[in-house]
C-alpha cells in the first residue's frame, strides 16, 4: 500500500506498447481498459466481479462524487477504495468534463468554474486546486488536472484559448498536487493534452506539458463525436510529442475497434462507459461483434452469448433468457450483459498485451477485426 | 432428477414441524422460505447467490410467465429450471391470485377466468386445466391448483361460494395434473384451502381437500391485509384439519415475525416478496429488526448491516455506502440489500429448524423476538 507510482515499459511492437503501472493499490497491466464507476460503483456489478474480469483499475468521477456523497464525507469514511470495497487502483477525472456536460448551469472563468448541481440545484465551485484537493480526499491513485475541453466545432482561436487555459491549470494543478502531498502518498497526477483537431495546437500542448513533471499524460477532447480517423490522427500526432517513458491515457475511448486502433498508435490506458451503458440497454459485445439482445430473433435462441466467451456468464445463460430479462426490464439482464461486456473488453486487452509481447500485434489485430466482420455465429 | 415428490416429517416441537421435501430437483428442508422469482429471476440476484443463501426452492408466477416469455416457449427452451439457471426445486402458483390483482380486466365464471394482459392488452384465459398445463410446461416441481381468493371484506355467502368453487377447481386440477403426467414426472400438486376468516368454512375446505389425493396443502386467502392475530388464528384452525403427513404452505407470508408465529402453528413452507421488495426500496432485515438505509442517520455509519450477519454482504459493506447507493438509485444497492434480506430469511429458517430438532422452539423464538425488540445495535 505504500508503493510509489511508477511506469515500466516492457515491450514495443511498432508504436504499440506493453507496460505496467505500479500504484499504491497494486499493478496495472497496460494497455489497460478501466471500467467506469461513476457514483462509486461500476453500475449493476459487484466489485469482486469487476475484479474477476481482469480489471486492475476503475475510474471514479469527481463531479458525481463531490456532489454525492461528498469528498469530505468519503475521506471521513476512510477513502474511496474502502467506501466502494475496491482495494485496487482507482483513477479519477478532474470533474471538469462533466461539469460542462451535466451541470444545470455553469460559468467558466480564468480561475475555475462555478456550477449548479443537477441533483439538488446547489451551487458549487471547482478550481484546479479544489479538484486536486477532492481527488486527494477520495484517495485517488491516479489523478487528473482540471482542464477545459472546448466543444467542437469551434474556431482555432477558441480551441487555442481553451488549450492554453488548460496549460495554466496544469501548472496550478501540479503545485496543488505537491502541496496536498500527492507525491509522498505515491500517487500520480496526469496532465491533459488539449487542442481539438488542430495538430499544431496538439503539438504545442503536448510539448508544454512534457516539460512539466507529470507522472503521465492524458489525451483529452476526443471521443466527442468526431470521425474515428480524426481521433486516430490526433492521437498519433499527440503521442509523437509525449515522453516514451510515461503512460498515455486516451480519455473516454471507446469501441473495441477504437481501442485496437489507438493501442496501435501508442496509447496505454482507456476508459469508456460503452460496455457498461450498452449492457444496461441490452447490447452485448462479443468476438463476433455487437448483439442487440432486445431483438426478437434471440427470443428462442438457446445458444449463449459466446460458448468460448471470457466468463462463465457469457457461456452459461441462453440468449433467449437474456432477451427475456431485457424485455421484462429485470435488473439481472443489465448485470449479466454488463459483466459479459466488461469481461470482453478485458479479454481483448489481454490479447493485445500478449500480442505486443510476442511482436505480432498487427496480425492479432487483423484476426480480431476478422471476427467482428464475420459477425455472429448463431445468426449466420 | 427422477426422484418422486415425498415429504418426511423429521421432528415435532409442539405444533412446530421439522421436515424434508424431496422433489425431482433436490431436497427442501422445512420449515422453508421460498424467495419469489416472479419473472424467472429473483429480482436483482444471480441464481447462484440465491442458492448460496441457503434457499432450496424458489417460486415462479404463472401469470407473469404465461404472458412473457410464454409457457410453450419456456418448454421449447428446456423448461424453467434450465431457462433461469436454477437447477434446484421450483414451486409455481396457479396464476389466479395475480390475475385478480394485476390484470387490466378480468371476468370470472364457473369454468375459469378471462383477462387482459397488463403488458400488451392481449386477452387470455386461465382454467384449472390450463393452469396445470402451463405449470407442466414450465416443469414446475410443486404446482398449485387454480383457486378463487375472495377479496375481504365479503359476506359469508360470498366467501363460501368462492371456497366451494375452489373445491370444484381442486378436483378438476387434480384430474388435469394426472392427465398431464404430473405424478409420473415425480411432481407435486397442492390443494388450496380457502374460506376467508370464517373458521367453519376453513374447516369445511380443509376437510374436503384432505380427502383428495394432493401431495400437499396450501393455505390461501391470508396475508391480504388482515391483522396478524387473525392470520394466526385462521392458520391454526386450518392446520388442525390437514393431514400431518403432508406439507403445509402458507401463501404470501410474511414478515420474520409472521414466519416464527406460523411455524409455531404447524406451517412448513412460506413465500413472500417482502425481503426482495424491501431490499429494492432500501430496507434491510437484520437480527435487530428492520433498517431503512435511506435514512440520513446512516450517511456516515462505517458499521456494516450486521458484523455477525449471515453473508459476507451483510458484513463487508458499510451502511454509509448502502445509504449512498440507495440515495443515488444505483442497482448495486438493490442487489446488496436483497441479498442480505434473503440471507437473513434463510438464516432465520435454519435457526427455527435446528430449534425444532432440539426441542427448544419456544425458547429460540423468544430469543429471536428479543433481538427485534432490542433494536439496532449501532443506533442505540
Amino acid at each position: 500500500m505504500s508503493e510509489r507510482f511508477s511506469f515500466t515499459l516492457l515491450a514495443n511492437d511498432g508504436a504499440a506498447r506493453r507496460g505496467r503501472l505500479s500504484t499504491p493499490h497494486g499493478l496495472v497491466e497496460t494497455p489497460a481498459f478501466m471500467p467506469v464507476g461513476t457514483q462509486a460503483t461500476v453500475k449493476a456489478m459487484l466489485p469482486e466481479h469487476v475484479r474477476e474480469t481482469g480489471a486492475d483499475v476503475v475510474l471514479g468521477n469527481v463531479y458525481h462524487l463531490m456532489l454525492r456523497p461528498g469528498a469530505e464525507r468519503v475521506d471521513r469514511l476512510g477513502g474511496l477504495h474502502r467506501f466502494m470495497n475496491w482495494p485496487h487502483t482507482i483513477l479519477t477525472d478532474s470533474g471538469g468534463f462533466q461539469v460542462m456536460s451535466l451541470a444545470a448551469l455553469r460559468k467558466l472563468d480564468a480561475d475555475g468554474v462555478t456550477f449548479k448541481s443537477h441533483i439538488d440545484g446547489s451551487m458549487h465551485r471547482l478550481t484546479p486546486e479544489r479538484s486536486i484537493e477532492i481527488q486527494g480526499l477520495l484517495g485517488s491513485d491516479i489523478q487528473m488536472q482540471l482542464d477545459e475541453c472546448v466543444r467542437l466545432p469551434a474556431s482555432r482561436d477558441e480551441i487555442a484559448r481553451g488549450m492554453r487555459l488548460s496549460l495554466d491549470w496544469a501548472e496550478r494543478s501540479r503545485t496543488a498536487f505537491e502541496g496536498f502531498g500527492g507525491p509522498e502518498a505515491g500517487r500520480a497526477l496526469f496532465g491533459i493534452v488539449q487542442g481539438g483537431d488542430d495538430l499544431a495546437l496538439r503539438e504545442e500542448s503536448a510539448t508544454a506539458l512534457s516539460a512539466m513533471p507529470f507522472e503521465g499524460y492524458s489525451i483529452g477532447g476526443l471521443a466527442v463525436g468526431e470521425p474515428q480517423q480524426v481521433m486516430f490522427d490526433v492521437t498519433a500526432a499527440t503521442t509523437a510529442f509525449l515522453p516514451t517513458e510515461k503512460p498515455r491515457y486516451l480519455m473516454g475511448v471507446g469501441t473495441p475497434d477504437d481501442l485496437v486502433g489507438s493501442v496501435a498508435r501508442g496509447v496505454d490506458m482507456f476508459d469508456c462507459v460503452m460496455p457498461t451503458r450498452a449492457g444496461r440497454h441490452g447490447v452485448a459485445y462479443t468476438r463476433f461483434g455487437k448483439l442487440n439482445l432486445k431483438n426478437a430473433r434471440h427470443a428462442e435462441q438457446i445458444a449463449p452469448l459466446d460458448p468460448e466467451g471470457p466468463t462463465e456468464i457469457s457461456r452459461s445463460y441462453s440468449r433467449a433468457y437474456l432477451h427475456h430479462l431485457i424485455r421484462a426490464g429485470e435488473m439481472l439482464g443489465a448485470t449479466l450483459l454488463t459483466w459479459n461486456n466488461i469481461a470482453y473488453y478485458q479479454a481483448l486487452m489481454r490479447r493485445l498485451r500478449t500480442a505486443i509481447e510476442e511482436g505480432r500485434f498487427d496480425d492479432e489485430a487483423a484476426v480480431i477485426r476478422e471476427g467482428w466482420v464475420r459477425g455472429d455465429v448463431v445468426s449466420s
